[in-house]
């Protein structure tokens, strides 16, 4: 077994509404046999990689919005990719819609999954970070309906021992929060795969639009250095039934360094050799954990939600 | 009372081992004017800045370490730099090395304080997150004793209101550590003042000194962003007793942006006008703490020091 893993980053541009779910995943199969032939060990694909955003639409029909999600992974029309992966004997990470029934009834989460190159789902994470509003909200010129349309996750952040190393996943709007790599961290995550859909325009405050890109870098970066662990970020980019989301998929090294960056807004695969075991020159030193944390002094962090202002002077 | 505060980061070059306390006052002082000349309401000087980085050397002599540190603040010497915050109404941010006599004995620790535009300290900071070794290490072409010569800070990290918003610091490694800004947002910080003295050789890992610049610059940008908060980080910089320290201190916006920096490794002062209503465009939209943290998936930030791994396949 050898510590170097190669990380295919396949960005995939705009999927129209109308899109089938069988042309999407032969999208995906593309690139994950463009991901093989260039040696990686695994492909990892946006979040909700096999449908539009449909966050950007308010409806109240429940049947509307119950077609964008998956009722079994796979299913008939992902089966493909799953053969694929095992023919290829390719590991892959995928973010989709899911609908769960479980014991106490029906549940909608922003799901990702691990599969391994058996093509044997690993590992499961359902989105904790749910960004957005619940009300339709029409003085934006989209909406964001993600904690509407979605439960938040119900799994915390997991670890998976695959793939030679300790892998974790998270999504989107986890990535702006520090939290989220914390707690990979702390299970010693090595790799960590985000994937994303992130507007380029932010209606409440549009004078940041510029800085979509410098931000999804920036949280990117400190998160991989702050935890001595890999990190790949895979956008859904271009524009997208008339909204532009950012590209930018990245691969980052332990030291916060971007080793691969897409530079298109299309379906686009980067990749990189990613040595795992280059995150012991963090992990062993300046982020030594057992060494250097002082847990008593961040109990804030979860003993309160929002912020506890020091009172103001009497 | 304006909501805008007027910032000076001033920089220190290095300070020779034999300089005398009276001679560095002067020099801060020479600062704290040119900070009132061009509008400052207060001026932020870096850790340790009364004297040179003595934890680069190992001594078993107690009266040798301690007459590094101050036994009163102010005490005669430091007295003139209160004097003039006081008559120019100017305040400071300062870290020192505090021997502090308490009812259980002496305590040594690495300090900050903050001082109002009155002269009066309104806050006081030990540094939490102490980096570096007990022992002696003779392979190294320099030490870093902090872990040795000063308790890990008793007080936690603070907030406080004054200058017109609300205040927080911290101290050269704790700035690495997400927790420590979050710790902060969570108390509602505008303004964080963080001054440092940061090797640019790493002895553990030397491959990375090349990254000391980007690695500062980073966690500075990221924790300022993630909390909506603006950021002044202060070095003492320059070749300081044959070691050389990274400079690039710099005021940082809520929005991550560095809005100044320094471009020596000397004495130098940068300034900036800091709104400190704009941090309100992270705290209310995408960092909305109250909507969108979700503390409960976060407890294993406190729950464990160290790192606990999934268990190995069996």
């Amino acid at each position: 077994m050898t510590r170097k893993l190669i990380v295919g980053a396949a960005q995939l541009g705009p999927i129209a509404r109308n899109e089938s779910r069988p042309r999407v995943v032969a999208r995906l199969i593309q690139l994950m046999r463009e991901a093989k032939a260039r040696g990686c060990d695994v492909v990892a694909y946006p979040e909700l990689a096999l449908t539009t955003f449909f966050p950007r639409w308010y409806t109240e029909d429940q049947a509307e919005i119950d077609a964008w999600f998956e009722r079994e992974m796979p299913g008939p029309e992902t089966r493909p990719l799953f053969d694929e992966a095992k023919k290829l004997g390719i590991g892959f990470y995928l973010g989709y819609a899911e609908l769960a029934r479980e014991a106490d009834g029906l549940h909608r989460y922003n799901t990702a999954i691990l599969v391994d190159k058996s093509g044997a789902i690993v590992g499961k994470y359902r989105k904790v970070h749910l960004p957005g509003h619940r009300q339709h909200e029409p003085w934006r010129a989209f909406q964001h309906l993600e904690k509407r349309y979605f439960e938040r996750g119900d799994l915390g952040f997991g670890a998976w021992r695959t793939l030679g190393g300790i892998m974790g996943m998270a999504l989107c709007n986890d990535r702006r929060w520090p939290e989220t790599y914390r707690v990979l961290g702390l299970q010693g995550v090595e790799m960590a795969f985000i994937g994303y859909n992130t507007p380029i325009h932010y209606p409440p405050v549009p004078e940041h639009d510029h800085l979509q890109g410098f931000h999804n870098h920036l949280v990117l970066q400190a998160g991989a250095y702050q935890n001595g662990m890999w990190i790949t970020g895979i956008a859904k980019a271009g524009k997208e039934e008339g909204c532009d989301l950012l590209g930018q998929s990245c691969i980052i090294a332990p030291t916060g360094e971007i080793v691969a960056m897409c530079s298109t807004v299309e379906d686009e695969l980067v990749t990189a050799v990613c040595d795992l075991d280059r995150c012991r020159e963090l992990k062993d030193n300046v982020f030594n954990f057992g060494l250097h944390r002082e847990p008593e002094t961040y109990r804030l962090i979860v003993e309160t939600k929002g912020p506890v202002e020091p009172a103001p002077a009497p």
